[in-house]
């Protein structure tokens, strides 16, 4: 009965010993100055994780009671259980014994909606809730993750150095930052994971135009991969996916992607992302084409029914000296493009729900432990220093100047993997957006006119102020309607 | 005191007296065999409306006791208010005075969640209350809209006939048909409208190609819209972008189209389908582009400050012999896929609410009275009488031979406007997805691959059945980790 005795003794708790809590739980051990409290419901993972790390120094606790008593105070708890019902029952448990100036932590990928009504909740009984968002997958929990927490920033004064102590380091910094109040580091994980699907889409389209317009194998595509992995596109998807393109399937001898079922699967924040996105009108035109591209390779019967159907297929289009360059030149201007995108919805879930988000902080804390980590991330962290009103990535002289100069090489490749039937739905959709935002002139224009035709909408005039209105059905004369 | 002393003379009640109610209500009224009650919170404006209209015989009432007296039994009344909490109110002040057997309507445009919602509320108090999706604006609501009534089909027993009687005919058909229980008919208004937006894209880009790379003026493009308008494109929309087009401004002379300003606005419905597609899983890339493409138009100083920053702007390719008759087919072929995306989605929607939803009859009733009537929808029809299980529009025979013939033509304008800069969103979004479900293999192997590298969320192999992992933080080898 040490707990009983001895209690107090530990800084930090983690509730939750799947894989990603007991990962993040030896994180915390190995930090100096760390004493880590574990508990989980069924006890037979909390014994298992302390036998096998004996001398990691953590203290198990086989009843939220003893988990509690062991904690010192102020008592902070990281909860890293399956979002959804079961958090909500974890965090009742806390607080029903926590006191005031604990903190109750959730570093499940919450919807920030959640988050919200959470920490409302844990606030008015006296309790801190932060939300924190945490990326790297297994091996960032266990090596250094990246972490986006919201809540109070008197939370974060208590949370701020011991989630410092675990985080990924990148360029000497920590990848942790308060990113804002309640629900924000929810929100700024969500929209992390919503580039992370385009970003791996875009690479998707490289490898597939490589392969069936350039026609390289699948080895001398990891081995351009792995090149890229060298220039300005080093990142950790890209170091990956020549991983995964090298990897053989020990039963074919062949390339492993060449026998995996080509339906790409999805935890959801995807989705969340252009779902909120489109509430808050925000074009992340990017992130929705990833999201439904996958939805896309996922309907097996339509894809053959289609086939079946099609009575001749496209002749894919030669392949030309620098075809390579200029994939690679579409996959950085697209990417630039998914970025602008995410963090275009960063401002406006800032402005919406009232938080005072550093964009430029958000680009420092990316750049290690987390999925879509890249040296890129170094230009957004700069672009933002430059201008931290900047009204899009887009118009920051070196992106800008970056997407101008591969601007022909991106065109070249929407074409040609159009003229070839090889679907390149991310290329394509970030360059009309890039188009969209250079065009003089949208015809949005017109459209503005056919809902003034048949629904009365009105439409504004560039030369004068107020609305106006077509008498469409009578002598066709223009009406001001006020403003 | 006539209301008084000669209760229940009207079969038919309309409350909400803006342009739709009063509209519905006229159209109601000049039916044989139809006396039709109106009410508004305000009796300023059914005053105004009987006033304007002695001969219709209006049953006015200024109070909804009167209003609720004035109606046979059963009692019919159909809300026409602005959607959300105004119908709410409405539906309890009828549900209050209202017997078993009678029926409230909503002809708003409600969100399905609600009309689910409203729909078991109301029935739990013995009522039947049906949400109809009724399309078509002021015009449509006067003259004959689509209507889209979804509620039990013993209201629509009653309510059928005198739907019919008020709604658009086509080829000799009333359109209108019960979609199916409780919110199946918002729904797929809902679905209409969400295929609206992509349609009028669609149109959009084929006139700014038409103009920035045909070099067309715009009374020509108008002349070129008009002479598709004769063809399969029949459609409300071109014909009403030929009249849009051709319109003249007063003050300069010019066309109208040149001094309306190019943002596009609107009223929500297109990111509810967006948002809910998403959340089915069902792919409606050309919609969510449409949706976007609006959003972007919307955010001027971003489109400035990427103008300013550009260095320089792409040359627009010459145009080409038989151009004009590319983006015709780009825009046919790209409508078919719109179309596709927008009947899975109600496929999706069908089973995820237990809808019994008729494809084809959808298909019928939107070819008079709504916004996307089309001559196109004939095929649709005939393609669900060939085959009511069809996968995919796209699979069906007519629908692959006229993409196919056409797709040369498609990939030509894809590939110019991308050389050019012409934004091209739904155009090459609609081409991606076609190539996508006509290629044999799609790089979602890639995405799988890493997905099970950063995230050990395994994969599916072709070749054997269960899920597996590679161990790659380890020996690299694969191991099954069941299904």
């Amino acid at each position: 009965m040490t707990r009983a005795t001895e209690p107090g003794r530990a800084n930090i708790g983690v509730v939750g010993m799947a894989v990603m809590g007991s990962n993040l739980a030896r994180n915390l051990a190995s930090r100096p100055g760390n004493t880590v409290a574990v508990y989980n419901r069924s006890p037979g993972r909390t014994r298992a994780l302390v036998a096998e790390h004996p001398d990691a120094g953590l203290v198990p606790s086989e009843s939220i009671d003893d988990f509690v008593a062991s904690l010192a105070r102020p008592r902070t708890a990281i909860i890293m259980v399956q979002a959804g019902r079961g958090t909500d029952s974890v965090i009742e448990q806390l607080a029903e014994r926590f006191e005031p100036g604990d903190i109750i932590v959730d570093g499940g990928n919450a919807d920030f909606h959640d988050t919200i009504r959470r920490e409302r909740a844990v606030r008015e009984r006296g309790l801190d809730f932060v939300g924190a968002g945490i990326s790297g997958g297994e091996e960032g929990a266990l090596h250094g993750p990246s972490i986006m927490p919201g809540g109070s920033p008197e939370a974060y004064a208590t949370l701020g150095p011991i989630l410092a102590s675990i985080a990924a380091v990148a360029e000497g910094e920590p990848c942790v930052t308060h990113v804002g109040t309640d629900g924000a580091g929810h929100f700024v994980k969500m929209v992390h994971n919503g580039i992370e699907y385009a970003d791996m889409q875009l690479i998707a389209e490289s490898y597939d135009l490589l392969r069936r317009v350039g026609g390289h194998d699948v080895p001398a595509i990891a081995d351009v991969f792995a090149t890229w992995n060298a220039g300005d596109l080093e990142s950790y998807l890209i170091q990956i996916t020549a991983e995964v393109l090298r990897q053989t399937d020990a039963r074919t001898g062949g390339p492993l992607v060449d026998v995996v079922v080509d339906q790409a699967g999805s935890k959801g924040t995807g989705v969340w992302t252009v779902q909120n996105a489109l509430g808050l009108g925000v074009p992340v035109s990017g992130i929705g084409e990833a999201v439904f591209a996958r939805a896309v390779s996922s309907r097996p019967a339509q894809r053959a029914a289609v086939q079946t159907a099609m009575s001749e297929r496209p002749e894919v289009q030669p392949s030309y000296d620098g075809f390579e360059d200029d994939v690679r030149a579409a996959l950085y201007a697209s990417k630039v493009v998914a970025y602008a995108q995410g963090f275009d919805l960063i401002v406006a879930g800032a402005r919406e729900y009232g938080w005072d988000i550093d964009l430029g902080a958000v680009a420092r804390i990316w750049r290690g432990g987390c999925i879509i980590r890249a040296r890129f991330l170094d230009r957004i962290v700069e672009a933002y220093a430059r201008d931290p009103q900047l009204a899009t990535l887009l118009a920051d002289d070196y992106f800008a100047d970056a997407v101008t100069r591969g601007a022909q090489a991106w065109r070249r490749v929407v074409a040609t993997a159009a003229l070839s039937g090889v679907p390149a739905p991310g290329f394509s959709s970030a360059l009309a957006y890039f188009d969209s935002l250079a065009s003089e002139r949208l015809p949005a224009a017109l459209i503005q006119g056919q809902r003034d035709f048949f629904g009365a909408h009105t439409y504004r005039r560039i030369d004068s102020a107020g609305a106006f209105h077509v008498l469409w059905s009578g002598d066709r004369s223009e009406v001001p309607v006020g403003d």
